[in-house]
């Protein structure tokens, strides 16, 4: 695309390297901002630098925080015997947004996966093991997703925590709530057959 | 949505101001920039509020511009007896990209429309009117969209510019390239019948 200005052009090009954003959802982008009052932009940039500045990760569980530990954990109405291991940030969000657990997280901010180059040694495994052995944990809850390194992942974690005296979980795989049968894949749907539960009404 | 840091959330808030981005979207460019290196985050702040800062309108046509006068009006090759009037910037670098076209521009950044209140003299009509009356323009082109508003600005310049000793003319509309008569609109087709040209080889 040609630009009357380099100034849009760069602009542009810096919108277009986020996720999901063409070259022409940039465009519009920019634009926008160019229509905006000098201090939205302002705003708008001092909160991404100060963001990418000052954010830390949570010393215990991995999660990004404004302070050392993150106000989950700090949280002491929260069941601190419940961890839930997830793969990233967005998960925690995720299930924070269920409304419906109350226990804490392991943020692994990453899975074991050897065509990537990341190994168990570059994931807070050993920080995970940690807070097992030490703290009053009762219960993890493996909650990775069921690629090939997730599964990979699950199944590492598993052999390593097995040795603790602790419930290892993992969360119900099933059809989704509105979902037909008829479009549900085979595994999932004989997934949810097999592990089947009582009815509750 | 619950984050576990304000600073992320401000983020998110930020990126969700954009033009059709979301909430999700947001995270999801939010997280992203956390994982880039700083430089790259304020290399990419940088840009929008230099862009913001210091960019101007021409002189000549308002199109967004690093100088008094843009490089289109400034390209002494194009062609300055013709002038082709559009709504927005994003219509220049369309046209621009047909790399089809070389006469100048006028950019009047928004179109008359009573139920938003701009009306004619929000407009750089008079500009306009004074660039036909002073310079040595030929034809102007007006290509506004086929909405009510564009409809009326076309109309309003119309009378404006047909006491002057130009041609007047609007862009051709029709079935598009690719397109299937049986898809197109009536009034599409009917146009494009009642404009027909001879058959080119």
């Amino acid at each position: 695309m040609s630009y009357s200005s380099k100034l849009l052009e760069k602009a542009v090009e810096q919108f277009a390297t986020l996720p999901g954003i063409g070259k022409k959802s940039a465009l519009r982008m920019a634009l926008y901002m160019l229509r905006q009052p000098k201090e939205n932009v302002e705003l708008f940039a001092s909160s991404i630098v100060g963001m990418s500045n000052n954010i830390k990760h949570c010393s215990v569980c991995n999660m990004v925080s404004d302070s050392q530990v993150c106000s989950i954990c700090a949280d002491t109405s929260r069941n601190r015997s419940l961890v839930c291991v997830v793969e990233s940030i967005r998960d925690v969000i995720s299930i924070e947004n269920t409304n419906m657990y109350n226990g804490l997280y392991h943020v692994l901010d990453g899975i074991i996966s050897p065509i990537d180059g990341v190994g168990p040694s570059d994931l807070p495994i050993a920080e995970l093991e940690n807070r097992v052995s030490t703290q009053e944990i009762k219960e993890v809850i493996l909650a990775l997703s069921t690629s090939m390194e997730g599964e990979t992942t699950s199944f590492f974690l598993y052999n390593r925590l097995r040795k603790y005296n602790i419930k290892i979980t993992t969360i119900a795989r099933g059809v989704a709530f509105g979902d037909d049968l008829e479009y549900t894949d085979e595994l999932t749907l004989a997934k949810s057959i097999e592990n089947r539960q009582p009815f509750k009404i």
